[in-house]
């Protein structure tokens, strides 16, 4: 079995650990393999939404788009979108309803929900490892810590909120090649949005992140930041979007598709 | 004036001549600007559309959607999207129906037309020249040549149909370095699609584009291919689209974006 191989036996394998109700954070699991945020909306809402991450691409940048009331997707074949997460948020009218970890029974009620994959960057985060620079929420065992911005995002119909970013510590003299490196994988958000100064971003704390886990940053270190795939959750939330189904925050979907695929 | 306050004074008196009439491919002007294939499509389409975009980015690469009925971009403020293209083409059930150089009248009949504004292969035209490759097509003072492929796009609600490539002849010992360079470039349809033997794209005759002009293929040379911003017209004609308004293969919308903000 190849290397590629044995990537996607452990996609599928954590796949079907969460379908058997298993909640952890994803990142560092099948690594090699792209993670997507997700966001299911009614398909009155789908161009809006679609128009909004063309407009938003660093934010939203949408790998896949199932037709209306589908479950499956083509980045990986034998997936089921209403199991197959580790965790589900349910929105309704812009609040946060409910966490659960089967969302059957709700896609039975909405049958023409349309589901956006949207890039993530843990994909780039194997290459950070492999240059060396520590993605300290791994190597912490805890989710990324991510935080609303006051960055307005471009509006699209009914849609409009601010960015959620994520952030990583970098040391100073590794900043250059962590934008240099994540740059080469705009499918996945690209380059960071901002690097130092918390404050000018809005985040009055930075030990206080709005999503995930806080994380240690070490002396010589910079706080790096990038557009986040849960800012559709900060979206949903600020345009009281009536109903839509979303991954929890770091709990992401494992396709089958190797993170090069992204690279450019 | 430093050199950009310059090349947006060259984008903007471009825009005036086509403004008032001249018809001319826009290849080689405004160099240093990137310019943009247009499909103008019914507010009832614009979601097939955008969707059809998302699932064929190499050819679709979107970098505006207008609000039904507008005629301006955020790619270029004071331009007029009805008048400041060299030449326009009009659909009629999936049939070319006129060449225009202007479309304000067509655009009061249709008043919730989305005009997606679509990357084009001449942005990184420049990158090759600067490299030492020659671009046949602005070297030989024609338009690029263009041939409709037997490569299927993935559908979109009602939109389906084959890619159209762009040809440039590419020195063997070079082209690595032109994959490597338009690679760079996702946003404005990046690396080729194929690269030699005209004959796997279905391209039975290199001397016969279905689009623009035939340019000579020096000895030692190869065909190289990218995915082309015609695309769309062949799918509006593939899918028997009730109406659209296109630019007219080479006769770009010039704007004032400089190349550089989609070279990741």
């Amino acid at each position: 079995m190849n290397p590629f191989q044995q990537a996607r036996e452990a996609a599928a394998a954590a796949r079907a650990r969460y379908r058997d109700g298993l909640v952890s954070p994803t990142a560092g699991h099948a690594p090699g393999l792209t993670q997507c945020n997700m966001i299911c909306l009614p398909r009155d809402w789908a161009y809006d939404f679609l128009l909004f991450a063309q407009r938003n691409p660093q934010a939203c940048p949408v790998l896949d788009v199932t037709e209306p009331g589908e479950f499956s997707t083509f980045l990986a074949a034998d997936a089921d979108l209403r199991t197959d997460l580790p965790l589900y948020r349910v929105w309704r009218d812009g609040e946060l309803a409910a966490e659960v970890s089967d969302v059957r029974e709700l896609w039975a009620e909405h049958d023409d929900l349309v589901t956006f994959l949207i890039g993530c960057s843990f994909t780039f985060e194997n290459d950070l490892l492999e240059a060396g620079i520590d993605v300290r929420h791994i190597s912490e065992g805890c989710n990324v810590p991510m935080y609303r911005s006051n960055r307005a995002c471009r509006p699209a119909g009914r849609l409009q909120g601010n960015m959620v970013v994520s952030m990583r510590p970098v040391p100073a003299e590794r900043v250059a090649d962590a934008a240099r490196i994540t740059a080469r994988y705009p499918g996945v958000h690209g380059a960071p949005v901002h690097v130092g100064e918390p404050a000018l971003l809005g985040i009055a704390d930075i030990a206080q992140p709005d999503f995930g886990d806080a994380v240690s940053i070490k002396p010589g270190e910079i706080p790096v930041f990038w557009a986040c795939g849960v800012t559709p959750q900060s979206v949903v939330m600020a345009s009281k979007v009536p109903f839509a189904i979303s991954h929890a925050p770091g709990h992401m979907f494992i396709t089958d598709v190797p993170d090069s695929q992204y690279h450019v």
